[in-house]
């Protein structure tokens, strides 16, 4: 039986034992909400994939730490918003050690039981007695309906908070799953950065849950991309505590990456709806590759190229700009048996341009929600899908504004 | 002896036994030079390379062919722009050898002895009557003055032609060397494309030429970079037609590399200087890398990183970007050791941000010509460079115009 999904409110606090909030303490200068704790009333088992950038954050340092000394067993995340706690050498972390042990003593739990984010400005020391004052007040204003206002407070520019939440009719049992996430949309810090974070009712093994959310993950927030960039904050976490009474085991295993992968995949949507200067939302397929791995590498080569993103902003069915990203992707290639679709137009196929068809594309390029799908000519089965933005010169403008 | 450099006049028709000429013939329909012939008295070796892209061009096809058939003997080289003769099938590879056979009929050499290249618009088919009447008419306009004339006849809407020409003294002789080469500064075609030619009167065996082509190319051509696409068409040939009496051997390779690198650096980096809504040109140095391949990898994720072009744009000194392109550039990478300088000022060292010296930096940044340089801190001695530049609202203005 495949699982069936009700939508519910209450994004991260929407699982059974879960509370959240999120609040306003100073690190922001403009006064919006910059910190939020995610607590379970009981232990909970926990997995994370990080930001695979060399140069990595404090906060990602010591929750990765507190993960391995714990042995996957956790309690709270506590984030803040509007400093990314980056390039901030020892005193970077031992502020972020600071945030876990400030959190852990107001929830009476142990230092390493938490997790610790950040996001915002690189190379800026946290306000640690504005963050003192924070994590006690958000402690304290944990509630069953802080969800919404954690979403708030974990965000940068976005234009629009992330959340989702779903009950889960599953094999196993009915359970809970609920997330937020950020994304980037600054227009003043220097680096965007990528939160998600995930709540479930259901016990899992840590082990397994690792396994599942790096699964749901590759489909999901690692299938997305605004401009290239990877931060060195990047995280995403996911709290497992077994309030519902449901146990999810191996045997489940499908099921999970399947409900992790349905909370995540509209965070993710939303982050690239919501990227920098973006005006269209598009969702790029490529077909008929070597591999899955060919095809995935060849859908981010698209989803990160100028001249395609360009075009797409200018609403021109530029299918030859496809095919020279098809071609300098490193995917195998045929060209004779390639095709390039957008939307349900097809432009090009076996090698023909098909420009007869190019004003009917230009129509469909109006709307804010496009497809975009190419065939690599292979004959292979592989295929991928990457969600992207367009490049607009709001994007410029964004990032090229003067800031120190 | 270090060969002594002279600059002269000319281009490629500079070395002797050269002659070229650029007009127009109609493929371009605002009546620009859009057909050039560039042409040896003498049978001359050749090297070339080409686009790594897997959709090439049917030009390229045909250089390709002509260059294995003639065992690397070439006597002439024929061009035009406004029309890629990229994607257009059979027809498209038909146009192209009928390209080098109305030029090897009017020169009265072998079709063989013929190089192709086309740039353009992707997809559309070149008009062949103008082509032909353009080819008779460029062979017969063919003269030692005819450099510039090529040079602007190879032209899309570069802002400016590339030449370049020396007198080389070195120790196997006197000899001089031109070139002449076409970037991107696209606000009409699909794709942009790099074509690069030069002529030398020394006499060299196609495969050292071809070795040290290659050797040139790599500290040139290939370390630009103005927006990390590869066109369909990209393609730089030499000839070398000994015209000067002096013959280069193997013990004067490293001469030879210098000479072509000589001529091909001030072609590559008027490519960037010119390219699309450019306003700055950046030369980006990697030290402290643990290769050369390495620091090459580091520099080309800086050339091409939206968030370091846009800062640049906005004269942003934000090392906390370069950081985060360095920690994700795939280089072994170590923060504490490592550096971030913009021109004279350091602002990043051991992990430690100096953002006092920010003002001066973004003093600096107003300069035309902008040097970073970033030691990935692993106390190697890999270096490298790129050449880029920044990325403006104009460029997504020119990209993202409607045209089909």
């Amino acid at each position: 039986m495949r699982a069936v999904y009700e939508k519910v409110d209450g994004s991260v606090a929407a699982p059974a034992g879960f509370r959240a909030a999120g609040i306003a303490c100073g690190i922001k200068s403009n006064g919006k909400p910059d910190l939020a704790v995610i607590a379970s009333d009981v232990p909970a088992t926990a997995a994370a994939v990080f930001t695979t950038n060399r140069a990595q954050a404090a906060p990602i340092l010591v929750s990765r730490e507190n993960l391995q000394a714990g042995a996957g067993r956790m309690r709270a995340i506590v984030v803040n918003s509007g400093c990314a706690n980056a390039c901030t050498g020892d005193d970077g972390l031992e502020h972020a050690r600071a945030m876990a042990a400030m959190t852990s003593l107001a929830l009476g739990v142990e230092a390493t039981e938490i997790m610790v984010a950040s996001t915002g400005v690189i190379g800026v020391k946290l306000p640690m007695t504005n963050v003192t004052r924070g994590i006690d007040e958000a402690v304290r204003s944990l509630s069953r309906g802080g969800g919404p206002s954690a979403a708030r407070a974990i965000m940068t520019t976005d234009p629009f908070p992330k959340e989702a939440a779903f009950e889960v009719h599953a094999d196993a049992g009915t359970f809970r799953m609920g997330g937020i996430a950020k994304g980037s949309g600054m227009i003043e810090p220097r680096m965007a950065t990528m939160l998600g974070f995930v709540t479930l009712d259901a016990a899992v093994a840590s082990r397994l849950l690792q396994r599942a959310l790096k699964a749901a993950c590759d489909e999901t927030f690692n299938a997305i991309s605004v401009d290239g960039e990877c931060s060195t904050n990047d995280c995403v976490a996911v709290l497992a505590n077994g309030a519902s009474g449901v146990a999810l085991g191996e045997r489940d295993f499908a099921a999970l990456v399947d409900a992790l992968t349905r909370v995540c995949e509209p965070l993710a949507i939303g982050i690239v709806r919501g990227g920098e200067g973006a005006t269209r939302l598009v969702t790029v397929r490529v077909v008929g590759a070597a591999s899955n791995d060919e095809a995935r590498q060849t859908a981010r080569a698209i989803a990160n190229s100028p001249l395609v993103k360009t075009a797409i902003n200018g609403g021109d069915p530029n299918w030859g700009r496809l095919v020279a990203v098809m071609g300098r992707s490193g995917s195998a290639f045929v060209l004779e048996q390639s095709a390039v679709r957008i939307g349900p137009v097809e432009l090009f196929r076996d090698g023909v341009p098909h420009d007869e068809r190019a004003a009917e594309a230009a129509e469909y390029l109006k709307r804010e929600e496009i497809d975009v799908e190419v065939d690599l000519g292979t004959r292979g089965n592989g295929t991928s899908h990457m969600w992207t933005c367009d490049l607009s010169a709001e994007y410029v403008r964004i990032n090229a504004e003067y800031r120190t």
